[in-house]
């Protein structure tokens, strides 16, 4: 396969927004574009990567829109939708292209405003990606089948609601290092747990999840420019490559499988990547996963296969996933504190891996991290996307 | 490039349906599974074209849901959305796939189900692909843009609404032998345009453009299923290939293009399919063109390059592109009659010609058909897929 590189990586701060969807994508696009330094080399095709647009803002066909308004026609265009792992969906489709030689040079943008709506609307928007038949019908959102997933997993496990705790203050204070991410709130145990008025403060979502547990809705976008290998050696640009990327379905109703707490889909996206990679978890230097509850990144980080199962919770306690921690997770603050603009999130993971191995991610930054790792957790856990990316400085070096 | 074939063809009956859109999806998929004759290949990747579930199905991640309800688990999934285009930027993204060596067999569905909503409501959803500040905000609609597109081009080519209803005439006819067709209605020009009571049959929709200039709204799928040309060959398929894939995109807004009447995107994505493919348009011999409003088929058959500028009309009145004439256009009825559920429309154009290609178009046949060509026209004109498939036949003869 033709290897691909990312030339250039940029982002819209998360969280509330006033501009419109177009603004975001082109805020986001414009600083990737900026930062990739084309020269005269041309965008040959577009991948914008949004789950809910023609709902939540009334506008479809936006990757044309965002041809027109940075004016890079007659560049192909189109969006690739895949729930919340519409970015790294996208980020897929956009390789596909440059490995199969139909273009050199992609740009690719995820997008969500879901702001413009209320926190109800938004929660049923995202419940549409649930069973039609066997799960949204009764009432099912993503908060609820999170709750009964902590809850097995805490029960087979171990687990406490302080281990949810220290995912959420560890990413918290991480995106206190991260200008772009949306929550810049330090948090701690006293606060969100300990202390009496913690009660009032950090309300039940669903039990034992509680708000301090679920990522906040978020506006925001988040760019990617890819190209062959070649190009970017010609340009001479700093060479992340994505080394691998890997996909895997399991059963749309959460109910129909026969563990629950098996992540079966994290794992074989997971093996895929590595495998396409020829690089393994032990060799993994920072990891960027999908917490868009604080019980999936302790699961996803064993189903990944970071940690053996059922002991994600204990590497989470001994410091090893927090920055100076050997194996770092979410230093930009992950979906809890970078925020979640659903379609938005995978790009975003890249890009701030992009950062990681570029030694670019300032008071956050991994000391000397090589090798990514991102997980794009899309439905509750029906399709999910690995990537692994490289630092090419080890070559060079 | 890794050649691509279509190993199988299948789609629902365009129309009014009962079906859940899994329902539809699941039907067409099958259909085309079953023509495929996969024996114990798996399929590797499915990508669904959908514009509008998130909005008028109040569902996303369909794409999972299609590989969940045929058990292809642990198959890749997304859904790619390009407005009207969105099913042949599908097919597209599918073949880039298996081009990049990252899948050998892929399902490519496209599916719309706009029925469930009232008609004032499926305009006002279709034209969400406008542009909003410049376009929508004022009112509007595809129908109302085809009407200004066509009151210049008949006051620059001298066509008549004579020549649009030939374009109806002609496509409901052929759409008479398509049994998965919408409309099965035979009509005259003493019905729609010359006798007194065509004034209320057949009334204004956006002057020129009258009720029978413009499609149905429908319901329906359509699937293919694509593989390397070597799985085709050692499942031993009769081969059609995608020769040559081709896109382009101009501006959002029409308004903004130095001359409306030139679909510049319909242009450039032409020469690059017939560039990619190795042949020219007179090597064509059978088309299906985007007639969302008959006008349309008229313009894109001479933007594709099968008829000099302002002369299709001409074609059209001689026979040349009716069943039986040099090149028969639209021999499924094309949008027109065939119906546009618009994330299934460019899907179906592949099934006709592959069914063309291989000589099992029954009572529609044309005959010898070797080569053939589709225009899947998104927005209005702003995002353009065009593709060559071609009959391998003609190499075995």
């Amino acid at each position: 396969m033709r290897p691909v590189a990312i030339l250039g990586v940029g982002m819209t701060k998360f969280g509330r927004s006033d501009l419109t969807l177009a603004g975001l994508m082109s805020e986001a696009s414009v600083a990737a574009l900026r930062d990739a330094k084309l020269g005269n080399r041309s965008v040959d095709a577009v991948v914008v990567a949004n789950m809910g647009a023609a709902r939540v803002n009334r506008q479809t066909a936006i990757a044309s829109a965002l041809v027109d308004r940075l004016n890079l026609f007659p560049a192909a265009a189109e969006t690739v939708e895949n729930g919340p792992a519409s970015g790294a969906s996208a980020v897929k489709v956009g390789v596909q292209a440059i490995a199969a030689g139909m273009a050199d040079v992609v740009l690719v943008t995820g997008v969500e405003r879901m702001r413009a709506v209320n926190n109800l609307e938004a929660t049923d928007f995202v419940a549409s990606l649930s069973h039609p038949e066997a799960e949204y019908v009764y009432g099912v959102t993503l908060p609820s089948l999170a709750g009964m997933f902590a809850r097995l997993y805490m029960s087979r496990y171990g687990l406490t609601r302080r281990h949810l705790a220290l995912v959420s203050i560890k990413n918290h204070n991480n995106a206190m290092r991260n200008p772009y991410a949306h929550i810049h709130q330090a948090i701690t145990m006293e606060g969100i747990l300990d202390a009496p008025e913690a009660r009032v403060n950090n309300p039940p979502i669903a039990e034992p999840l509680h708000l301090y547990d679920c990522c906040p809705v978020s506006d925001g976008a988040a760019s990617l420019v890819l190209a062959s290998l070649d190009v970017a050696q010609q340009l001479n640009r700093p060479a992340v490559t994505i080394a691998g990327i890997g996909q895997a379905t399991d059963t749309h109703a959460v109910q129909e499988r026969s563990d629950p707490t098996e992540l079966s889909a994290v794992r074989l996206a997971a093996d895929q990547a590595f495998e396409r990679a020829g690089l393994g978890p032990k060799e993994i230097d920072v990891a960027e996963l999908h917490d868009a509850f604080t019980i999936l990144e302790i699961a996803e980080s064993e189903a990944a296969g970071f940690f053996p199962r059922g002991e994600g919770h204990l590497a989470l306690e001994q410091g090893v996933t927090s920055l100076g921690g050997t194996l770092p997770i979410n230093p930009s603050g992950g979906l809890k504190g970078r925020g979640h603009p659903v379609g938005a999130t995978g790009v975003a993971q890249m890009v701030e891996l992009t950062w990681q191995l570029r030694g670019e991610a300032g008071t956050r930054q991994v000391p000397d991290a090589r090798n990514g790792f991102a997980c794009n957790f899309g439905g509750f856990g029906n399709n999910v996307v690995a990537t692994v990316l490289r630092s090419e400085r080890r070559e060079n070096a």
